[in-house]
């Protein structure tokens, strides 16, 4: 699949400190950089930006607030061909956070909101653009959204100046068909601008539902190394490389960059193929409730967090 | 997705017994049938069967040759609600191996074949349906066929009487757009006949081609618990039975199984996502030079593993 328009963003640090609160080595966030830039990768997302008067800096690696000069620390001396991105939250985040775009080392800041609050969204996206940055609007969670609120939520964008609006399946939820719908709906409803994609692996259909979003059109693909990401993390970067007939991405530094450092990480950390995990992503529920479950003592009771999930309380019946 | 023509059939001990030369316990092969049974799977493939003129009894366990007796003896006491399946290869098994159906605990023996070998296939497949059996063929590594050769096969299999004939992606090796090339082309070629596919997960993909195949209208789908099979395994079971909105299939007693038997034995035997075999997937080579990389000091040797795959080697230069 060659489509000139496709850029290929890696979220490993960004969605990966979501397990490690951010505590990365230099060398590995340097090592990934200087990896990516030589696999030809568009962009890499290096974590978030956050107000540090919300989020204690002895709680979190620094990847949780990127200050411009930790960034410029990490790229010196590596040829820059991979843009940088970081993301923002509503509400967590500062303007005097964000320098204007000529003094930053970010070409891009993202911006994550729910479908509720697409409002501000676009409020705080206008401001990134107005300093001179490239923005996209990542809606989460779409998977637990009504069609109503879909259409109103893409309504409100289809007057904005965003220029990127993301697919986001947060829960690992959705199948094929569900990216199809949505794929095409975001289009219709958004003409002009870009479709991106972002997906979870809990049901192992992240690459699978990446590739199904690029047939329906979507040209802004978010992956990370060895699928690195909270819970059963992403999209792999190696795979969606390896499916993407364009020749300027390599994928022999992915590759080596797996074996000398995610690897090694994975023995440290956990991501991948979990059943609890599978198990919220089957039900569309958020993976806080296996995150819970995978730090508990019962981690490998699999059919005993199933029955959790899926017996009724008694209180659930009068719900009617 | 409810369509009651669907069946399902768990290959765990066939296709996981190519990690260990079947050297499974009896204790986890009879928690396996009985599982399957109270999962509602509707067939349980337990092995091959093989002459023990041509492989030595001594070097394999049981379940390379399904004698009837040893079967007999696993699902014992289990309220067998799950039907019985074996492989046999063209070449490695002889008549007098097979009783007849009323004698023997199997109901289904699958025929496995190379496209070339359809014609032997067919003929297997005859001796098998007038023994009583169901049959199916399944034509392995249909990603390296020519479409010529696929034309001739399936000209010859209309011809016959074999009532499932399978698309098997041996290699791993083929995304969605495939899968629904092929399935169609199958359906077109037989009609009235029943489609089955069988998928290997070296990108991540079994899954997602399994559910594309069944949008195409495959209704016989194999999978396996926790996906065990060689490498990188098969479709899992467990996504699966969730995927099919169907009151027959009980998810939970698979999780039971997995958390019992399948978890302990991963730690023990390696297979799911690898990267040598993701690397074999992507190139379309079957994965035997994965199998000898794992099982070398250099197993982690990633990138040397990508080059000596995709560095030609200086004689290649004259088959122009």
């Amino acid at each position: 699949m060659y489509r000139p328009e496709i850029k290929v963003l890696d979220c490993s640090i960004r969605d990966g400190g979501l397990i490690n609160n951010w505590k990365f080595s230099d060398e590995l966030v340097k090592s990934t950089y200087a990896s990516l830039c030589e696999a030809g990768v568009d962009y890499m997302e290096i974590g978030y930006k956050a107000s540090k008067t919300q989020f204690d800096p002895s709680h979190f690696g620094k990847w949780r607030f990127c200050d411009d000069e930790d960034v410029k620390k990490i790229i010196d001396g590596v040829e820059p061909k991979t843009k940088l991105s970081c993301m923002v939250d509503i509400g967590r985040v500062e303007e005097k956070d964000i320098a204007v775009r000529s003094q930053s080392p970010f070409s891009m800041i993202r911006v994550a909101c729910y479908m509720k609050d697409v409002d501000k969204a676009i409020s705080l996206s206008d401001m990134i653009l107005d300093k001179g940055y490239e923005s996209t609007i990542n809606i989460m969670a779409v998977s637990t959204n009504t069609q109503r609120e879909i259409d109103e939520g893409l309504n409100d964008l289809s007057k904005s100046r965003a220029p990127i609006v993301y697919v986001v399946d947060s829960y690992g939820a959705m199948y094929c068909e569900d990216i199809t719908a949505l794929v095409k709906q975001y289009k219709a409803a958004l003409p002009g601008k870009t479709i991106g994609i972002h997906t979870h692996n809990n049901r192992q259909l992240a690459f699978g539902n990446t590739i199904q979003a690029i047939i329906d059109g979507a040209n802004m693909l978010d992956a990370s190394v060895y699928g690195i990401g909270r819970g059963p993390g992403n999209c792999c970067l190696e795979l969606l490389l390896s499916f993407l007939q364009n020749p300027s991405y390599e994928l022999r530094p992915v590759l080596q960059l797996i074996q000398d450092y995610y690897l090694p990480l994975r023995e440290k950390i956990e991501w991948g193929y979990i059943i609890p995990y599978m198990i919220t992503g089957m039900l569309n529920e958020h993976p806080r409730i296996a995150i819970a479950h995978r730090d508990s003592e019962k981690k490998d009771d699999f059919s005993g967090f199933y029955d959790k999930l899926t017996t009724p309380e008694p209180e659930d019946e009068i719900r009617t």
